[in-house]
């Protein structure tokens, strides 16, 4: 008889001691990667909401947002939505209130870059601060290009484009509420991310339960 | 008892004389604005596929990507793809064996730029204009930028990225190939497109049957 080890999904949210040395990491639960709307469904309730309450996602919830938004969809690698020459080259910080994190997709984990609360510079309009989980979209300029410096930027914001509008269906798909926006604090809040010169915000999105 | 009028998506779509004076606009069938795939089923299998047969879509088909890509969903106008202050400053050409066309989301409508087939030059690569529909995504940079010339190009780039992704998302749902890419003759299909100095051919992207 195989002995089967029951973790809820809050136990395996709990954080536990990352490997990077930059802090504590979270090992995501699974997500969800069948079922929702339909997705003519999803398109015709895909809105941008503006009014947040502040109940947080459930942990199946955020690992199935993060998975929708860029997960690994195949077993060469490949991610639900496309990228330039398939350079991969978008991380998707989260900001929630127990700190910043990278989305590793490939091991359905956040690495810890922060431990503080900086939802508060994922948006230069105060109403979307207040949902639970902010992501950022951070463009690694020095994976773009193919040495066309020009290019770079425009690679950068098509690249998120997608990733963002994955996020929109599946909030849409949830019942949950989300709006994108290029007015983010970037000189403040680039240099608490850590970030490189060569990592661009190009969008944060603001994802929680419609205000009641 | 009232009199229905029974008309075929293939005479639906058999071209009207449009009031454009430009050629011939085409009324399209209405698309379908419910079911397909579950949406995270449909996330699991998006991919881009780069061989075509040469199948036309159905009626309904051509109408329904169209809807999906950037249709309107709401009885304000708003629509499937967000754009950066709702200025819905995007544009999809649609090349077709018959000619090119720009989709009027509002008035379910293609409107006739050019009678010519012109999907050779929606690709710098052979494999992707087999493909019996390419669209051009275009945006109007005088729309665009609130002034602010240098965030043109990064706006007209996200804004495009969220609806390939819808097409990307339809094509999975509806077991259609398809494929975006920024190599496209801009020089070539610009002046046949008729396209003014302030309109940029952002990308292109196949759609079609896969190869069998």
């Amino acid at each position: 008889m195989k002995r089967v080890l029951h973790i809820t999904p809050l136990l395996l949210l709990s954080a536990i001691l990352g490997g990077s040395g930059l802090g504590q990491d979270v090992q995501l639960t699974a997500p969800t990667k069948s079922g929702g709307l339909p997705l003519l469904d999803a398109l015709a309730k895909r809105a941008t909401t503006r009014a947040f309450d502040s109940k947080d996602l459930s942990d199946r919830q955020l690992s199935t947002l993060l998975w929708a938004a860029f997960g690994v969809n195949r077993p060469d690698g490949k991610r639900t939505a496309p990228s330039a020459n398939n350079k991969q080259a978008t991380d998707i910080y989260v900001l929630l209130k127990t700190g910043a994190y990278v989305y590793d997709a490939h091991a359905n984990k956040l690495v810890q870059v922060l431990a503080d609360d900086v939802r508060s510079l994922g948006a230069t309009q105060t109403f979307a601060t207040n949902a639970p989980v902010i992501l950022a979209f951070v463009a690694d300029l020095s994976k773009l290009g193919n040495g066309n410096e020009e290019s770079k930027p425009n690679t950068a914001n098509v690249n998120v484009g997608y990733i963002s509008q994955n996020v929109y269906l599946y909030c849409a798909s949830e019942g949950l509420a989300t709006g994108a926006r290029g007015s983010v604090d970037r000189k403040a809040l680039g240099p608490r991310l850590k970030l490189r010169p060569d990592q661009l915000i190009v969008l944060a999105q603001s994802v929680g339960y419609p205000k009641p």
